[in-house]
């Protein structure tokens, strides 16, 4: 029997992989497996959505400087994200804790704290949960339900040719915090004394440490009479989450980099680290925004949405995945993403 | 700031103390946090309900012995079950998986084959999940929802006085199961040679490693117009779940241990341990199956099924909680149960 690593797949190969056979039979299932939301048909005339992530410490969080709170606030944020990814409106999500004997009480109170700021903020009920022992570090695990109405959901495999690319907010800046993070780290690692300064930077560890899903901009949208023709958040990427669409919905895609929102604090950060801000925009990710196309004839009533930027647009599949640079040059896309299995290769 | 260890509280305790100032806003939610599911009223006359499991290699399983297939499908069963305990139907799970990377494809394909044979089993459909690798072990986490008409939901907290409390298929097996794998593995560690003989206990090691959710039993109970006053699984023991069900319904409970139901095997195999039977039952947990309370109207209806035992009955709260021994001794239950922060202590 031939035995074949993960890192050889992907995380993203892995999922095709185990699921390419699976056979949805009931017939309320809309979609499931495939999006950032499985929907689910109800009587009502609206659709169910749901969605699930899995945080691990060492993997997806670093308690050395993740504040509990803020991890707990991240948590349920990321998974509501995903929700309006699917232009629809979270209700309700369950919690799942892994528990190490390194933590107390109160510093699970920390963490909660943050759990319900989030539920409240986003109007979201926790219902449910399980907790349990964990050999090795804090596992959570957050499963989110949600609705939307049939005429307002949007896929990602739903992009039509000539349609414009949308983003909300801007990138690049939750990447930039986390290298921030990162070096600071092994800087106080080196010399215990060291006292981070972290002045004029706040925006980009916020962007990390707490970032923010886009049930505004759902609403702005639905408010602007504007229904996207397909939508993903941005968790791994600019780049991967424009392949996504593009490849799902059978289309290529072309981006401007002089249309890519990039905020001044992530620009000053990028020249201190010497990286391109553009490339911190396409393959940073977790910057949670949504990315989503619109039929050219919404572009007015979207240009009025100051939270939104249109930076490229669907072109034919022939054309390829394509960023125009500010030199000109048409160059190719990559998913460099969030390859959570190479790390281990 | 005072610092207060998990295990002082316990896994329920922990939960208690997290939730107790959590006031629901949705109107929706007909009940939230404590008992087997949530359940969300829906506009067509139903509830759903939902629930989540984690499963932690090291606290939840052994690799060493645990096949993956079986605890692919233990993983959706156990979630199934908890369904099954609200007197419902289960339709959809999610899946979170975090992988080692000693894990190879293959082996997350024969977990996976696990979860898809539970999923075909239960009726249940997979429609999505999470994926990431893990630093150490294997994480699982299912979400499972479904659903019950409103006048068939059974809660844990609305027993009635001088009820008759039954539950399903036999207790202990599963526990003894687990300690004859635990045997063979020390066993085994000292004698590499050692070739464990399991003739005649397949029953315990089928209970432990690949229990099944008791919809068969939630189907029986509809049949013969049977809906129980309260409801809950046996996942931690008996003991655990008769208080809950009895303090939840602020009632007192008598059970009678000449009553409990015991398989052949179970019972040779505690000979073999020196255990008693009884203890296993009581204490062992990880049967999945139904402990319920019925009106004793409904007695002749559940005489019939052969798959169901009556055990005791509800009693006033001031006659606390109780087992009638063989020796027609009264000793009070104690919830040993599965205290999973005790193991770090």
């Amino acid at each position: 029997m031939s035995l074949t690593p993960i890192a050889a797949l992907g995380e993203f190969g892995l999922i095709h992989h185990l699921t390419r056979n699976i056979q949805p039979s009931n017939p309320n299932l809309a979609f499931g497996i495939g999006d950032d939301a499985a929907v689910i048909r109800m009587n009502n005339g609206k659709l169910q959505l749901v969605s699930t992530d899995l945080l691990l410490e060492g993997v997806h969080f670093d308690l050395t400087y993740t504040p509990l709170k803020h991890l707990g606030y991240k948590a349920v944020a990321v998974n509501v994200s995903d929700i309006c990814a699917m232009n629809g409106q979270a209700q309700y999500i369950t919690l799942s804790m892994g528990l190490s004997s390194k933590f107390t009480v109160e510093a699970v109170e920390e963490l909660f704290s943050g759990v319900l700021a989030a539920c409240k903020y986003y109007g979201v009920e926790l219902v449910g949960g399980d907790t349990s022992s964990s050999l090795q570090g804090l596992i959570l695990n957050v499963a989110v339900w949600g609705e939307v109405e049939e005429n307002r959901v949007c896929y990602r495999h739903t992009a039509k040719n000539h349609d414009l690319l949308c983003v909300s907010g801007d990138l690049g800046a939750a990447y930039l915090g986390l290298n921030l993070l990162e070096r600071e780290k092994r800087i106080f690692k080196e010399n215990p004394d060291f006292k981070p300064d972290f002045e004029g930077r706040d925006y980009l560890l916020q962007r990390q440490l707490k970032p923010d899903a886009r049930m505004d901009v759902v609403a702005l949208l639905a408010e602007a009479g504007v229904v996207p023709t397909a939508m993903i958040d941005v968790s791994d990427g600019l780049a991967s989450e424009c392949l996504h669409l593009a490849t799902r919905s059978g289309l290529g895609v072309r981006l401007y980099e002089e249309k890519l929102p990039i905020s001044e604090q992530a620009w000053k950060q990028a020249g201190e680290f010497k990286l391109e801000p553009a490339i911190c925009a396409l393959n940073g990710g977790e910057d949670y925004e949504l990315l989503f196309t619109i039929n050219q004839k919404d572009y007015e009533a979207i240009a009025q949405i100051a939270e939104i930027s249109v930076i490229g647009h669907m072109t034919d599949a022939s054309e390829g995945y394509r960023l125009m640079t500010k030199g000109e040059q048409l160059i190719d896309l990559e998913a460099q993403g969030w390859q959570a299995f190479k790390a281990q290769s």
